[in-house]
């Protein structure tokens, strides 16, 4: 097979990259993708950064054995750890985060340079979207909002329940005048609908996951091997633990069933 | 050291099962303790029975190497998954879980033989409250709810918030006419002070925690090694990843600080 041809891997923590796939399957119609989903060892979000690392690397090199053409970390705090450790390990193929892709379209979206970004406790502890920000925007006035509880609403669908509401308004609540609100954590693209209704209509909500779909179309072509020939369009999905959960709950990020067929159980 | 003297091994996929340890420490005060929390991969409650009980006989190996004089599996998820397990790997001590103290309180606590069980999806669908009530009651009436929501709750501190109230109002719109609530998860004895407030004044709240402290105390005794000596009452943490939020964690659930020196990181 043809580099062009080969799909494209995808890995996060379990479900929550699947909005990542979700805006990738948009973005690139004519691509195959890999998706790897560490259910076994989800969360990543509490976790320490070298364990989370030492995780990274093992989900990046079963989809390497795979044969993939391009590397996509869809999760947060996989990429805060990880990023340039997987990019130094494979330095053949393009390796694509989701911060900088976030952290970008920020800075390209707000007009006063105040942003609030929300994101799991290790993803804020990290500074890793914050600092980012600040090194384009030195005057930005950035405030981050560890937000684990919208991961749980979301694993339970509930995304537009009153529980959502009160948990979205708590961790709006100590918003200023932030003109951006920077979906950090790839769960939560899922509560954009409820964050319209929340925010008032000036403030833009930026979503990593369509951020990076951006930056790996970019990336394809810049490398040359986007699939211009016979189109492919297929998913797989693995799995470290229970396809039958990351099959129902997975439905809620993809925005659309699962096939349980296409879920392969794979071990870490 | 005499093996009355050894300390109980605790064990549970984080902190949750700190509210088991308060009640031990409680109803045992002359005992040392040993808790491990395998924070590198919690939680257990979305994982498969096989892979938590591949992490629960690990748990209990490194705590078998300290030298314990009892252990207890602080976690209703390894309790269904592995405690026979567990009992057939260490026949010389005393093996105790969460479920059977917790489905015998509520046998003993109810009065109309209905019951409601809120716990973790797998606690939930693996059946083994509902399966020992059945078999204690045969025509009692049990409801059970997978409340996965007030996991991260409990984890944020949000015990007693108008977050929280609606989330325990979810869980218990579908109450019937039970009298008996079971918390049928480590980490939710955190919320009987609203659960009290919610609840009509008959219904009773059985908490497994407390239930449990009961049933090592019992077994202590009637394996003759209660430490009737020198008294001991130290707690050593054990966790796999992440000691600094355990401790911040932690005290949520223990009701009182951890002290960060008493927590060792160990490798799983």
């Amino acid at each position: 097979m043809q580099k062009m041809q080969l799909p494209i891997g995808v890995f996060d923590s379990g479900m929550g990259g699947l909005t990542v796939l979700r805006a990738l399957r948009s973005h690139l119609p004519d691509e195959s993708f890999i998706y790897l989903g560490d259910t076994a060892r989800l969360p990543y979000g509490t976790k320490s950064q070298d364990t989370v690392r030492h995780y990274a690397m093992q989900m990046a090199r079963i989809l390497v054995e795979r044969r993939i053409k391009a590397l996509v970390i869809a999760c947060n705090t996989a990429t805060t750890a990880a990023l340039s450790h997987v990019q130094a390990m494979l330095p053949n193929i393009p390796v694509v985060g989701v911060i900088a892709p976030g952290a970008s379209a920020a800075v390209q979206t707000t007009k006063n340079q105040r942003i609030l970004v929300l994101g799991t406790e290790t993803t804020v502890a990290s500074h890793a979207y914050q600092g980012l920000i600040q090194a384009a925007l030195p005057h930005a006035c950035i405030q981050a909002r560890a937000s684990s509880l919208l991961v749980a609403l979301a694993e339970e669908g509930m995304v537009h329940n009153h529980i959502a509401r009160a948990a979205l308004e708590h961790y709006l609540s100590q918003r200023v005048d932030e003109d951006t609100v920077l979906l950090g954590c790839t769960h939560f693209p899922v509560f954009k609908p409820l964050l319209r209704d929340l925010l008032p209509e000036h403030v833009r909500v930026v979503d990593s996951a369509e951020a990076t779909a951006d930056a790996v179309k970019q990336a394809l072509m810049d490398a040359g091997i986007a699939n211009t020939t016979q189109p492919q369009k297929k998913t797989h999905y693995l799995v470290t633990d229970s396809a039958a959960r990351f099959g129902a709950v997975g439905a809620i990020f993809l925005g659309e069933p699962l096939n349980q067929q296409d879920i392969e159980l794979v071990d870490a």
